[in-house]
């Protein structure tokens, strides 16, 4: 058994489809998907996939059949996560930002200067998160350039789909982790070629904004520091964004800036509870982040969770509702993330022309967390409660295979199944 | 190798302890522990392990030595589950509580008239829970009395310390779930024999108070209709207590009373945020709940999280402070909820004459959600930050062992040595 990234050019998947459309609507039906090097070219129903067979079409390509309780899902996008701080996941969560990340985070991020120490974190915090069903991430490195290239390498190495950014901060701290600015304008046009995407924190925190506008005198907002370095467009993902005011908010939908929303931090650090369904009435796109190692889960669906806590304790305690509900935080997971990054034509969805990006979730696995108590009740339940469950109860066991661009990256063999039904797991 | 439950009268385990001591003091400590029929008789040091065995004072009893990256946790203690409502599990969790009880919860129960069903469903939430190092659970059965019974039996085989309820409603709703009151009395009374503690309640849902209070209107608050009947006292539980008033409070502490705090399902079936720091300041005695399915989750652990993460929320919208910490949480997870139940004298920490209830965490376990990237972090890092990460990241994976009573009731064997060090692993 080959239990390496294995790769058909063109397949097709049969079975149960979850694929979120907008907020409010998640598409569940029984039927395949085909993929030809590594993008969807045909969806249907499996009404119209017996035909095509029946008429001998799929001669040449590798089928596979999902089993009862299995499902496909968009893979996950995570907006916003550290990579070096992986080592401190669950580690000095009850302290505020500022002190959290002098005492923490900045010693931590110090050690990317030796090369191979990146090497070796960053090989594990990309198989993470594509056992995780990330598919798609986008990761702050460090203030190393050479620690930094190690992140991008370990990504292309295990095939998971990425923005990377160099960290650049000129800004002093006790723990020495900053970079002198004419050596960071060097480190990053170095850098930058391989990366296209603008990546940035705001608004997480009101000590944070305090020291950011005492800094810069001549800006009347948080949103105005960073407008007049125009960096504020399309391809601008800000992270947090708890305390935006209206004003702020309109100017981040005009400009088409995106908002990384990052529950499990901004809980841990004491920031604050961040008003997603304000930004989504004000036309701002948001993402899911996991920020580790200021939020303590590497995994989406704990964001997804989270989001939705978060959303209806704002209700609570005289917020603005309605609060966010299962469906829409599935939705900000995969179809939310794929718009905040500009990618939204490539993944978030499955749909003819772009990239099969997937999970196959498996709700009736006895290691997962889920159980359906096979034996009474699976099989009696719709696939949009089976879609619920896992976003409520799931958890990487339950996520069984992962896809980036048509490549398998996680297999795990079904430990119930003599014959494994799902003809992949037979290739050598 | 044998992997039903193993015991030995008598044993010592050899390694990193934890156990909560107060609110704020966590003990952590390289020492032993001996038991002896289930009861722990020694707690030292390892110098004093060591002089002993020298001593030849050992020969008689078996010695198990911890892993790197493993320590012993006292058992923790769910205050208040549902044990029919687990194949519910993450469903249904965008109504609130009187609309999910009707459409749900109800429907669901009306099931456990049936025993083999009962059975069933039984022998799996107990593995489940054991599974998740809930060495105590204190479950609410459904109606039906030999349903019931189902659920003490499977307690029983399986090994778990626990409170058993029968289910008493005799008001009546839209699925026909309830019981007249001379059937519920003759069933109650053959009940009884089997448990010893009163649970119920409380002002959980702002509507449910309303109902409550218009249903008896010689009552000023929820308190005093359960205060009417005689119920309040050391041995009475109540889940929730989301919105009790100060007089309640001081009721709740001069008669003994505990709350069963349930993060999850009051967050999910959008109830409240329960103010336990104001609670714990009234010296109203917390434990925590998992409260399946208005939870969406069996564990402990999450629950632990979910507690930490409603009393960050409440102190950023204005409800008082200091938020719990992690520390605070471990102890509502064990001493505390140990307490709730009237078990203080045998469970929740590790005291000579204490039963032995325990886990043996692993957090260096690559299956794990914990990564300690182990050829660089692990064994560097110090028991107390082991121990936090357990308690924000780990999992069921994470609870390599563990024991009720001195009976070790799970086991998974380390996937990493060749030669398990932990002799438990090797009895036949």
């Amino acid at each position: 058994m080959n239990k390496s990234s294995i790769k058909h050019d063109k397949f097709i998947i049969v079975g149960d489809i979850v694929s979120p459309i907008s907020l409010k609507e998640l598409q569940c039906f029984d039927g395949y998907i085909q993929v030809e090097y590594g993008k969807i070219t045909k969806i249907g129903t499996r009404e119209t996939f017996t035909e095509n067979k029946n008429a001998g079409h799929y001669k040449d390509i590798a089928v596979g059949h999902l089993s009862q309780g299995q499902f496909l899902l968009p893979g996950f996008v995570d907006c916003h996560t550290h990579a070096p701080q992986f080592p401190n996941l669950g580690l000095g969560l009850d302290r505020p930002l500022l002190e959290w990340l002098d005492k923490y985070t900045f010693p931590l991020e110090n050690k990317y200067a030796d090369r191979q120490f990146a090497a070796n974190v960053y090989e594990k915090v990309v198989k993470r998160l594509l056992n995780n069903g990330t598919t798609t991430a986008c990761y702050f490195g460090s203030l190393h350039l050479e620690g930094t290239l190690e992140l991008v390498k370990s990504v292309v190495t295990h095939k998971q789909r990425a923005l990377v950014g160099k960290v650049s901060m000129n800004v002093e701290n006790n723990a020495g982790y900053f970079n002198k600015t004419e050596n960071e304008l060097r480190d990053v046009e170095t850098f930058v070629k391989n990366v296209y995407a603008y990546k940035s924190h705001i608004s997480e925190n009101k000590e944070e904004i305090e020291f950011v506008l005492k800094t810069n005198p001549v800006c009347s907002n948080y949103t105005e520091v960073y407008d007049r370095c125009e960096i504020l467009n399309k391809r601008c993902i800000m992270a947090h964004a708890v305390y935006l005011s209206e004003c702020e908010m309109s100017i981040f939908a005009r400009k088409g800036v995106s908002v990384a929303h990052c529950p499990a931090s901004n809980t841990r650090l004491k920031s604050g509870l961040c008003p997603v369904r304000t930004l989504l009435d004000h036309n701002v796109c948001v993402g899911l982040g996991t920020d580790v190692s200021g939020g303590d889960s590497a995994s989406i669906l704990d964001a997804m969770r989270r989001a939705m806590d978060v959303s209806e304790h704002l209700l609570m305690t005289g917020g603005s509702g309605p609060a966010l509900d299962w469906k829409e935080a599935l939705y900000l997971a995969t179809v939310g993330g794929a718009k905040a990054l500009g990618l939204q034509d490539k993944i978030g969805a499955f749909g003819v022309g772009k990239s099969f990006d997937a999970l196959v979730v498996d709700v009736g696995d006895p290691r997962g967390p889920i159980d359906n108590y096979t034996d009474s009740l699976l099989g009696t339940e719709a696939l949009v409660d089976l879609a619920q469950k896992f976003v409520y109860c799931g958890d990487d066991r339950n996520i069984v295979q992962v896809y980036v661009n048509g490549e398998q990256v996680k297999h795990t063999l079904p430990p119930y199944a003599s014959v494994a039904t799902f003809p992949f797991f037979l290739c050598e």
